[in-house]
């Protein structure tokens, strides 16, 4: 089975030239940030990654987490990587310098969380989960909780989750029932919750949960929701662990992928009520609870791009190696010289390649958004930011789907065997289009509070930014430039169209507004990583000019464009097709006639 | 979890307006074939699938068939669900009545595999391999041989199974390296086989492996294969079974899918030799196994068409039942309420039917190739027949996969979790663009010896006939029909440009002509899949006229045709540029800078 090897030349490129990493390592806070030290923790992640996390993912799928009686034994070798990767402080990195963490840019913890995410992404949903968590009592607990809490979890001693789902409250959590009462200090909460991410384990002494609840005097609906603090085992005044709260798990769900991670049901006040805390106000627990969504949401597209890599290298490396029937590639003897074969991976690479630059751009203007000196810009940032997450986030995990499952196939019968590996990122990819808000939700985000509340501006600047540099391509005297420019000019037009109905019809007509908001979400995120693939070639072809790094690789970057333009963005096109004419036959039938 | 229901409705729809069945009952050969009892064997399979497979479908995947030194147990009910399959006669049923089947249309035994597909692909697969192996033998077979295993075989007392993949010889069976030894009136073979589906159970007792080896004097590739009759149990004079033969199961694999049907891998002659009879001529094995490869891939791009109407299925009753936020969609408060939800079961149902469509007129023109009275048309059919079938095979498997990622997504969370059961079709569906030439095998198929070789002669005719359906629909008086007409000639312009190209292109340029096969695949199914809905939606808008049957359920046929022009028939124009403009890209790269 191939080993996980962090594609840093990839990664760096698209630091560089399309997230922007040296302004952002020149923004005030980033002082000590330098692009070489940005090397050297990319290049340390990614031995921690290929030595440490990778080895364990298969057998960790195939052991899965197992509960017994409350208890929750995660899969061998799991406790001891994660107390190695506590220990060398790569937990608590992306947190805050103010409770421990590096203070990195975004845009560099994104690299090295994608680092952790395709060698193991069971194993990061436990870090994730936690940094979510030490986000949400970082802007919104008290000092005293604070102090109580972060500088554990920060260092992964203890491991925090976010309870939000009750069966009953999914995607619309305006139905949840779990209660809170209140107690001298504290609260009692009492509830069942389900889908909690590690939920319960055995690789840290303690678990932070973070759970919505409601307030005896609540409101209904989503504005009577509360947020506390629950600890597994109280913390007593001198910091050490106390009494076992009351609180469960009762059972992990038995799941299509993600083995590895336990994801819980959990019961809390079988005995009289947990012991929680108050996080910020009451009733506003949502809004705190979703302070940290872009991040979360950047995260989980961010898995879309992790895993979509793996699959790619693990594909690529049978492709390399596998010898079968003759090939039509001169000099490529392996089934890699199979110019379908070829295709698909050339494509995956191409997929790969535009959602990284999406998403590490994304981490970029996060950054601006952040610490950018100007507030215009930061304002301005921060809209874009808004409008891109949930198309890092869609388009990213959607894409994903795609590439695993080409993954599968490059392998043939193989593919299909589980020892051959592929097939656990097919299953593991699946939750990403699900959780931190399905792409339904996400899209809808997107045409409403993103789009259309706004009358499309930070859209319409987006478009015209990328127009110009259509333009510039499409009339670069560079003849390898000229296509790229040509072919996102067609896909930006048909961006445009679907964008200019969405504004025209969706404040009128909001089924149908809804029934196009999958597709333009598709729509958005293809053009886009159409666009930052066509500068990263503009970006490679100046680097060629000059001789400045691997030519090989430079020149693998302006075809892989070229791929990304023949085979990915032609399908702007159809998606604005169904954008402005899908909704009528998907609103036509009565519930009674499917 | 919902039970599963033969579409019955569409089905026959599609039996009478796609396949024509009224003209196909009146060849000769199938007189006593009337609609009225096709309909009736219909609803006895439909019975059949709901009341004894559906039941043991999830079961079987979570507990599948289990190995134990050599013995294959299979997963619970299996055995007396299977007793029960072959007493009612169901297992030999589309055989040739010569040996015991019922000699019914193919078009009407496509409609009843399709409910054993749908309600456990994993069961059926045993059927599938025993009718092929008794298709083989009636073909190739000596009569001595043949009334030593038919009769049984087609009754299901004993199964059959096809030894072809070995581990160096896979997709290239020229790799072959399994022995055959002559011996008095019999062979003894030995060599490793893997992949062999039912290789090994305990449902049947006897199984008649069908081995592909190389005699002594073999030439080398694929000229020199041949084909042997290796039972299990040695079959003595009287009938009665006789020593176990010298061959055996040494595991069964560990898979994504189809846990149920167990995978084994076989060892023949660990002992000196397993005793097999030559089936037809030395060295023509593999084309006497090949004669049955079109109902083989017919069926198996049925197995698309059967998981995905599971999908769909579970996906309609989770969507109409759960409830979850407020609905846009005026009347339907369950999430089928969501334009979302609602655009992803349209299009589910509209690939589906398309598919449907598809693979039931390539039965019906089976049907004609091989019974019509007028040789011309035999003729004429079978080079149609020929060329349908990569498509139904590759573009049915591939869309499978659409639809079964949608029948996660519509579940949301619950779509992760095993006990919901939509997971297991996304598992058990990926095996089918694999297995049976993959994907890439049935796109070289298509543009290689179903295209070029001849010069284009039946896809051209082809072309022309669908565009004569669409001129119809586009001058049509009827303004439902107007819009199919005019949406299917923009998919067939897209179409035959491509056909052209590759006929221009093809023969000088191979390598690029391959990089675009599958893109040209997808085409070819997605056009003619916009066509047959389109024909359905003129059948349905006739009968909606004049009264003849269920206003809602024609309705909403034509509806759906609309729905696939919209959603699934505007990718045509992204294919064709695929083929025409994706391969230089595809093949820009060395091997070194993947």
């Amino acid at each position: 089975m191939s080993a996980y090897q962090a594609p840093l030349r990839d990664m760096l490129f698209t630091l560089q030239h399309i997230a922007g990493l040296d302004a952002i390592c020149a923004q005030p806070g980033f002082e000590d940030t330098s692009p070489d030290l940005v090397e050297a923790i990319l290049e340390e992640a990614s031995r921690f990654a290929t030595g440490v996390l990778d080895p364990i993912n298969w057998s960790g799928d195939q052991q899965g987490a197992r509960w017994d009686q409350g208890v929750v034994h995660s899969a061998d070798g799991f406790k001891e990587a994660y107390a190695q990767f506590c220990e060398t402080g790569w937990n608590g990195m992306p947190a805050s310098p103010e409770f421990g963490g590096q203070g990195l840019p975004t845009a560099v913890s994104t690299a090295v969380l994608e680092m952790w995410k395709s060698s193991n992404m069971a194993f990061s949903l436990c870090q994730m989960l936690t940094l979510g968590a030490v986000e949400a009592l970082a802007r919104h607990a008290s000092p005293e909780l604070q102090q109580r809490f972060l500088p554990k979890m920060v260092s992964g001693q203890w491991t925090g989750t976010m309870n939000l789902t009750e069966p009953q409250a999914g995607s619309d959590l305006s139905a949840i029932r779990s209660k809170a009462v209140p107690e001298g200090d504290h609260h009692r909460i009492s509830g069942h919750k389900i889908f909690i991410t590690w939920g319960e384990h055995d690789m840290a002494e303690n678990i932070v949960h973070l759970v919505l609840a409601r307030l005896p005097d609540a409101p209904e609906g989503v504005k009577g929701i509360s947020l506390f603090a629950c600890p597994k085992f109280l913390v007593n005044a001198d910091g050490s662990l106390g009494a076992r709260n009351d609180l469960m798990c009762t059972a992990i769900e038995h799941k299509l992928g993600i083995h590895a991670s336990p994801t819980a049901v959990m019961s809390f006040g079988d005995q009289g009520g947990a012991i929680g805390y108050l996080v910020g106000e009451a009733h506003k627990g949502l809004g705190h609870m979703f302070t940290m969504m872009n991040h979360a949401r950047l995260n989980v597209g961010l898995e879309g791009v992790a895993i979509a890599e793996r699959a790619y290298q693990r594909a690529r490396a049978y492709a390399l190696d596998r010898v079968q029937g003759r090939t039509l590639v001169a000099g490529s003897p392996a089934i890699i010289g199979h110019p379908d074969v070829r295709r698909m991976l050339m494509t995956m690479k191409a997929r790969v390649e535009a959602m990284r630059a999406l998403a590490y751009f994304a981490a970029g203007e996060m950054d601006r958004a952040h610490g950018h000196p100007d507030e215009a810009v930061r304002t301005q940032k921060q809209a874009l930011v808004d409008l891109l997450i949930p198309i890092v986030k869609g388009w990213c995990t959607e894409t994903a789907q795609l590439v695993v499952a080409d993954g599968v196939q490059v392998h043939g019968g193989m593919g299909f065997i589980e020892e051959t590996g592929a097939a656990q990122h097919l299953r593991d990819a699946r939750i990403t289009t699900i959780y931190e808000g399905t792409t339904g939700i996400q899209a809808n985000d997107l045409i409403g509070r993103k789009l259309m509340r706004e009358g499309g501006v930070t859209m319409k600047a987006l478009q015209r930014a990328m127009s110009a540099d259509a333009h510039r391509l499409a009339e670069a005297e560079d003849a390898a430039l000229r296509p790229l420019g040509l072919g996102l000019q067609r896909g930006l037009d048909a961006l445009s169209q679907a964008t200019e109905w969405l504004l025209t019809c969706g404040p009128q007509r909001p089924a149908a507004a809804a029934a196009g908001a999958v597709p333009y979400l598709h729509l958005a995120g293809t053009v886009m990583g159409g666009w930052l693939m066509a500068r990263s070639a503009e970006a490679a072809q100046a680097r060629l000019l000059r001789q400045d790094g691997d030519a090989a690789a430079l020149g693998a970057k302006v075809a892989t464009a070229h791929h990304h333009l023949h085979h990915v963005l032609v399908d702007a096109p159809a998606w604005r097709d169904r954008v402005v004419n899908g909704a009528s036959s998907t609103l036509s039938l009565q519930d009674a006639q499917f």
